[in-house]
């Protein structure tokens, strides 16, 4: 293992390898360094699926056998609830813990990818060195589907790399608490008091993703409120109601000071425990790669429409409708199939 | 030759075939029976490709050979112009110089197809028991593509049954005049006295489509300053400007008594020789079977993506990704295979 344990890059964000030319990769090699924990083989092979590289479908390959591992955390709020500073407690408490961890921040408004971004710097001082956590910045704006795209690819080295924990951190706006969730074993909702949360979660649709609400800042005025909004709201719900269901604990933190941290993790391993007794764990898991599969299809299929207009072939085969030795149908499937 | 030589049928749209139910369809037979000029087969290979049945690629595969005789005029100008009469018109000047004739009327804002407009009453009344002419109405609302998709298909049948000439007739709203011209080898555009038709004929960028100009109900005031304001908009314009180029003349007619009619023909015909001298007529016809074969490949990648969700092999393939037994882009590919 290499001192920086962190695979954080400062600086510019990364140009897809295309626009830097090739460079030889020895793709089996960077995932073996990888698995030894080696930062930069991580932060590299997180480049090269994000930048959707032609090495992409290589690497994929080789990480698959290695995959399946590690509980994948998803961790959302409104911007302000306290999501980066529950973020590096968490870090530290499953740490203190021995356990590997992955932070993946993703952040929907930037376009910007690789760790540049201030929150990264902050947490950087708080883990440099320490060889047993990888953090990277996402960005998800322009990527076709936002997180649908990159993330699972990262999340799989991570997944790789040994990380026991894999956390998914988003701000929660638009739809990104959603794709979160539909990337998580278990979704942490953060809320903080007197933001209205209680009342905005139940509109955000935000309650039928949670697995845990974790009430932040809760030495602060209006803590109780915030807490009594989101249990009436959860008892408004019917998603969590049959017998033997996972009924959504309502927790309380200040992250700030690793107050109520221990109880988070602890709620978390439960959910986990009921993840697999009830099944409901596999079924994630397949629905997780069921999306992920027909994410890439669609691509394909998107990709190759593209390539029909304007291709060299429509226009021999144009030549061969005008003159009556094909019709158009064949004539699309013989596109199709040459594309 | 039967008595009734008319595709019109009157009453409710077609059905699609699938609605139906599947009934024995003999493609072969009713090519050659349509090729003999008989209406009912040219009918009804006209709905099985417009109602997009199962059978569209045989029918298709069986026109191929017999294909790339007709002459398309492109008929169109905004309502109230006469088309409908000057179509009459036309048929009536080309089955006088003995030309089978088929008709396309498409209307774009009709969900109806079949021959059960008004229009086409009038003039069945016209040509009614002349086996020389073929009618046919068609609905391109709701169609993907408008005109793109059943048109093209419509046209193959009148030329594979011997039709000379096939007119396509649409009103000017919206592109369908632009997608009308795409189809054709040469472009009527109908414009009238008194209507601001030369004006908004540079607005709608009908300059750039029209072979021929036909100001229509020339007896009426106006007609001078119509045709006035045609040659200005056109001398503005820069399409026709070369040497050797075609310049769109513009011409008048009475079409409810016939007048102009044979001069628009000889225009055709001139037209037409221009095109073969030129090139530009087998430029168009590569174009058009082109994007002819471009708009089915596009479909048919549609519909591979609208299989790709939902699919039952899905859940095969995620299985498999869960376990690590392949990775998400060899799974995908294997989903694409299996469509």
């Amino acid at each position: 293992m290499t001192p920086d344990g962190l695979a954080v890059r400062t600086g510019a964000p990364v140009a897809p390898l295309g626009r830097r030319g090739r460079r030889h990769v020895d793709v089996p090699d960077l995932v073996a360094r990888a698995r030894d924990g080696e930062a930069r083989a991580v932060a590299r092979l997180i480049s090269l699926v994000e930048d959707a590289s032609p090495l992409l479908r290589e690497v994929a390959a080789a990480l698959a056998p290695h995959t399946g591992r590690a509980q994948v955390l998803g961790l959302t709020g409104a911007p302000g609830v306290g999501k980066s500073t529950t973020t590096t407690a968490l870090v530290r408490a499953l740490r203190a813990a021995g356990r590997r961890v992955g932070v993946l921040a993703v952040d929907p408004s930037s376009p910007f990818s690789g760790g540049a971004l201030l929150g990264d710097r902050v947490r950087m001082q708080d883990h440099a060195g320490d060889p047993g956590v990888f953090i990277r910045s996402m960005a998800s704006r322009g990527h076709l589907g936002g997180l649908a795209w990159a993330t699972p690819q990262a999340l799989r080295v991570l997944d790789a790399a040994g990380c026991d924990v894999v956390l998914v951190e988003t701000v929660g706006v638009g739809q990104s608490e959603l794709e979160v969730a539909s990337l998580a074993d278990t979704t942490l909702v953060l809320v903080a008091p007197g933001m209205g949360d209680g009342i905005q979660a139940a509109k955000a649709g935000i309650l039928e993703v949670a697995d845990v609400f974790v009430v932040n800042k809760a030495d602060r005025d209006g803590a109780d409120e915030t807490v009594r909004d989101l249990r009436y709201a959860q008892s408004l719900g019917g998603r969590h109601a049959g017998p033997g269901a996972w009924r959504p604990p309502v927790l309380r933190t200040v992250a700030a000071r690793d107050e109520g941290v221990d109880r988070v993790l602890a709620e978390v391993g439960a959910h986990r425990r009921w993840l697999e007794a009830s099944g409901e764990g596999a079924r994630r898991r397949a629905e997780r790669a069921a999306r992920e599969i027909e994410a890439i299809a669609l691509a394909g299929l998107r990709e190759r429409m593209g390539e029909v207009r304007g291709s060299a072939a429509l226009a021999a085969l144009a030549g061969e409708v005008v003159a009556g030795e094909t019709d158009p149908y064949r004539a699309a499937d013989r596109l199709l199939a040459s594309l």
